[in-house]
């Protein structure tokens, strides 16, 4: 079920797409729906967070519920991102790509963080 | 630069890191900032999207300046993503696999979707 | 309890400043965990929702449950707000009717909407 | 324009009305559209802190800049907070004051705080 071809981005991306249509799903995964999505479950992740120190926040994964609790909104995040851009024919490997190599000339080696959030 | 090698998860994940600890951008990214910077992130590519239409929505690759920032939000998405589960030690694809499992079992073929979000 | 002069800004700003000083969560209320706070509230208002059509997502207050479920949120999201602006010694009521001002300049009557959002 | 009569929260949701109205922004001014714009106002409030230590957090007003465009992201929150609500017949302030008095028996004074989020 889980082998080795099914633990790379496309392989994921595939078996998104078989489990939403085995439920008839498809429609609900417009992708104005999947960004929204996509959004309150990254806000999810963020709640684990949000009380904690950042010194408590670092040890995070210690403690099993909570670890398990990450580990489970992280796959809910990677699943709409990659939903929405199976949708939209985005391929999110390549982006990301892209963008690091545009950032190595918009933020060269030494620079200051962009602390106001460009 | 761009070579195969790097368009998998992990070698994003090696560039990010090395990205980070050349401009000493290593200090910021603890877990609670990097999430945070994630949902910001999501709601920054919710936020193409706020306005149109379903049928806008379904669209939007087909202008390119639009195309460009969904694909440039896709990237800052995933760059967040992996460098917090880098931070955490988190695997994100085997998260993901994991997750499509206990969903096989969750909702079983046929079922409604949780409209209420779950 | 909820008389009449409770219910307004600065009334429910004391009620909160009670409330959370009864409760020695006033060590948690710092901006940054209050406005991760905010934002992950305004995204549990944003599930609800998330795969609704347009048709019923407007009809969303005619179903009891979903009703209280929309108010429950909407408090939340104020409550958080209330306390980052008290926090911050920001008025609240002040820079929205600023802001109004503003683009009644910036976005002559006529207009067409900033569709890419601004 | 500005009189103290406007600042009240029927005050503003009238002038957002009257803004939205001459502009002929209501068709966009959906409840998906509002919760959506709504939660991403509240992540570009986050982001003014995503990168701050909780010191820096602590001390944004004094500087002018970034105080500006904290109050001009909270009066974004706050706007469509309210238009949200007017759209759905939400009172926002007596949804907030129900739940204080909920809260006030879920969580006893002297409790821990729901550190996982609730």
């Amino acid at each position: 079920m889980s082998t080795d071809q099914h633990l790379d981005v496309p392989g994921l991306q595939q078996r998104l797409r078989e489990f939403a249509a085995a439920r008839d799903w498809g429609q609900y995964h417009t992708p104005k729906n999947l960004v929204a999505a996509l959004s309150v479950e990254a806000s999810e992740l963020l709640e684990i967070f949000q009380w904690l120190t950042p010194e408590q926040a670092a040890a995070v994964m210690e403690e099993p519920a909570r670890a398990h609790r990450v580990e489970d909104e992280v796959a809910d995040v990677l699943a709409y991102l990659l939903q929405f851009c199976s949708v939209l024919g985005v391929d999110p490997l390549a982006a990301l790509a892209a963008k690091i190599e545009r950032n190595e000339h918009r933020f060269p080696a030494g620079a200051t963080p962009p602390l106001d959030g460009v």
